[in-house]
C-alpha cells in the first residue's frame, strides 16, 4: 500500500467544485462527485437527534437506490432547523442535477455544511448546477475539496493505492472541518472514492472498523454536528474478484482506515485556534471502548486542554478527568507519563494497569484563539 | 422564612479560621466548623472515582460515628492522588484536633482544596491546630468561609431562620467555588449548619433534593473534582419538635433547597473569568432528568458559551447541543428564546412540548479570561 500525492481519481471518477454565491466571501462554494458506473454506497451519519435536512433525503435515496452516482454538497448554509421547506429545498437541488446529469434523483446523495436555521438560497445553487456539471474532470478534486471547506485553513485529502489480488486498487478520501471556526459550521464531512470492486457487507463493515477508530477517536470542543457525515462510494471499475473476506478485506480495510485516520488528523490539526497537537493513549484497558471513553473525556477536558496551551504540565488534570470518566479506577492503578508541552505535538499516556487493550484519541489545545473565533460573528 | 444577613452562627456552633502557612499567599488555609453537642450529619460527595484521601477518611467516619463535632478543611493541597501517604496524613490531621479538642477522632471530618498529586504539609497543620481551637467563636465564620477559599473572588455566606412549630430555626450554610481558577483547584465545598432537630432520614431526603436542584444544577466547564463535598450538621440545640415529615419538614426542606441553591448560583457567579451569569430553563419536557440533562449539554457546549461571551445571539449552537443530549427530540418540538445578552444576566428558554416537567440550570460564559486563569499556573 503506499499514499499517493496529487493523484488523478479511481477509476470511473471525476470531481468538480465552483462559486455559486452561497458564500458571501465568493469563494467555491458547490462540489460534484460523479461515478460511471454507479457505485455501492455506505454512509455513517451523525448520531445527533436533531438532523439536518439534506441528510433526512439522503438516508432516504440510500434505502430506496440501489447504487449512487452523484453526490452534491454546498457550504455556507448547513439547511438544518429549517423544517419541511428546508427538505423541500434539499429535494429540490437532486431534482436540478439529477435533470443535468440526466440520471435517477434518487441515485443523487446531498450534504450541506455552515450556518445552522436558515434556508438555503436554492436558486443560487439551481443557478451553479450546469456549469458544476460540465466542469467535472478526473482532476476536478482538488476543486471539490476546496468548495465544501467552510473556515478550514486548508483542503484535506489523502490517496492511496495498493493491489488487491493482482489488480490496482485506488481510494481517495476528501474531508473537511470540524473546524468549527465560525458559529454553527461545525459540521465534519468526509467522502471517499474507491474503484475496488466489494460487496456490500464488507464495505460496510470495512468502514465502521475504519470510521470507529478515526473519526470517532478525535474531539475538538465535544461538541456534536447535525450534518456530520462520513461516505465511501465503490464504483467496481478496479476489476478485482470482489472483496468479500480473508486477505483481500484486510488489505482494503487497512488502506480505508488510513484513509480516515489520515483525515481524522488532518481535522484536529486544522481545529479552531490550536496551538497543540495532542495524542491521548490509553492503554492496559479491560477493553477498547473503556479505553477510548476515559481517552475521550481527557480530550474534552477543558481544564486539561487549557493547561496543554499553556504548556503546564499538570498531571491533576489527568488524574480528575480519567475518575470523571464513569469506570471504576484505582488510584493505584493509574500511571500518567506527559511528554513534553513545549513542542506542537503533544503525547499524553495513561496507563490503567488491568487489561491488554488500548485506544489513541488526538485533540487539540483550548485557546483564546477558540473562543475569539467563536465569539466574534454575526 | 428570611434571608439574614451578616448573622452569628445557629445556637450550638462555632468556627474559626487561621493561615497556617499552606498557602503561599500566607493568606487564611485552614477553618473549623465545631459543634457542641455533636449533631447528626448527611453529606454528598463527589462521584468521581478518584476520591482524595480526606474524603476517604470522612466516608470512614461518617460510617463508623453516631454524630459529628468538628470538621476540620484546608486549601491550599486536595490532598488527592497520594495514596496511603495521603490518608495517614488526613488520620493524622484529625487525631492533632481530637486530642486539642479533646473528643473522640471519629467524630471529625476532614476536607481538602488545592493542588492535586501533592502531600500535605501535615507539620503545619499541626503547628496550626491550637490557635485554630482557642480561636473559635460564634462570629468566626466569616473567618472560615475566608480559610476555605482557594481561588474565589469573594467568600460565599447564606443565612436563613425560619419558624418550625413555633420554635426558630436557623441555617448558616458556607461554600466555596468551582472557581478552578488555579489548576486542581477545582473542587466545590459546601458546609450547613443548622440547629434543628431532625431525622437522619429526613435530613438526608432533603439534602438530597436539595442538592439535585442546586449544586447538581450548576456547570462552570464541565469538569468534576476528585473532593466536592456538600455537608450538613444538625446539633437539634433549636428545641423544636424533631423534624421527621409533614410541614416542618417541607418547610425545612424548602431552607435548605434555598441556602443551596443561593450558594450554587454564587459559586457561578464567581466562576474562572466569567463575564455572564447564565440561567437556561428547559421546560415541558417529559420528567425533571430529562429536561436537566438536556439543560447540562447546553451549559456544557464551549461554542455555546463563546457565543454568549461574544454576544452573539445564535441559536444553532443550542439546536445542536440539545440534539447531542441523546434524547430523540423532534425539530418541530423544539421552541428556543435566548434573551438580550447585552445584559450580564442571560436566560435561555428552551421548550420541548411534549411534557410538563421543567430543569433550571446555571451557568457562566467560556472567556479568554478562563483559559488566562488555567494556563498560567507553575
Amino acid at each position: 500500500m503506499k499514499k499517493v500525492l496529487r493523484t488523478i481519481l479511481p477509476a470511473g471518477f471525476k470531481a468538480n467544485g465552483v462559486a455559486c454565491g452561497l458564500k458571501r466571501s465568493a469563494k467555491p462554494d458547490l462540489a460534484l462527485l460523479y461515478s460511471d458506473p454507479a457505485a455501492l454506497a455506505c454512509a455513517k451519519f451523525t448520531t445527533n437527534s436533531i438532523i439536518a435536512a439534506p441528510l433526512i433525503v439522503s438516508k432516504k435515496h440510500l434505502k430506496s437506490a440501489g447504487k449512487i452516482q452523484a453526490v452534491l454538497v454546498n457550504s455556507g448554509n448547513a439547511n438544518c432547523f429549517t423544517g419541511k421547506a428546508g427538505i423541500n429545498d434539499a429535494e429540490a437541488s437532486c431534482s436540478y442535477l439529477a435533470a443535468e446529469l440526466k440520471i435517477a434523483k434518487s441515485s443523487i446523495l446531498v450534504n450541506s455544511t455552515g450556518i445552522i436555521g436558515k434556508r438555503l438560497d436554492i436558486a443560487k445553487i439551481k443557478q451553479g448546477i450546469p456549469k458544476l456539471v460540465s466542469g467535472l474532470s478526473l482532476f476536478g478534486i482538488q476543486r471539490a475539496e476546496k468548495a465544501i471547506m467552510t473556515t478550514d485553513t486548508f483542503p484535506k485529502e489523502v490517496s492511496v493505492s495498493l493491489k488487491i489480488g493482482g489488480k490496482i486498487v485506488r481510494l481517495c478520501g476528501i474531508a473537511k472541518g470540524a473546524g468549527m471556526i465560525a458559529p454553527d459550521m461545525a459540521t465534519m464531512l468526509c467522502f471517499i472514492m474507491t474503484d475496488a470492486r466489494i460487496t456490500k457487507q464488507a464495505l460496510n463493515k470495512s468502514l465502521s472498523a475504519a470510521v470507529d477508530k478515526s473519526f470517532n477517536c478525535i474531539s475538538v470542543d465535544g461538541c456534536m454536528s447535525t450534518n456530520d457525515t462520513v461516505l465511501v462510494l465503490a464504483n467496481g471499475t478496479a476489476g478485482n474478484n470482489i472483496i468479500s473476506k480473508g486477505k483481500g478485506l484486510q488489505d482494503f480495510s487497512e488502506a480505508l482506515g488510513l484513509v480516515c485516520l489520515d483525515l481524522a488528523r488532518m481535522i484536529v490539526r486544522d481545529a479552531e485556534g490550536a496551538t497543540k497537537f495532542i495524542q491521548i493513549d490509553v492503554c492496559q484497558a479491560d477493553n477498547f471502548h473503556e479505553a477510548k471513553k476515559i481517552a475521550l473525556n481527557i480530550a474534552n477536558s477543558a481544564l486539561f486542554k487549557s493547561a496543554v496551551f499553556g504548556e503546564n504540565p499538570n498531571f491533576g488534570r489527568v488524574v480528575a478527568a480519567v475518575g470523571a470518566s464513569g469506570f471504576k479506577i484505582k488510584e493505584s492503578q493509574l500511571k500518567i507519563k506527559l511528554g513534553s508541552l513545549k513542542e506542537k505535538q503533544v503525547k499524553l499516556t495513561v496507563s490503567l494497569s488491568r487489561g491488554k487493550a488500548s485506544a489513541t484519541v488526538y485533540t487539540s489545545d483550548l485557546t483564546p484563539g477558540y473562543i475569539k473565533i467563536n465569539a466574534q460573528y454575526n
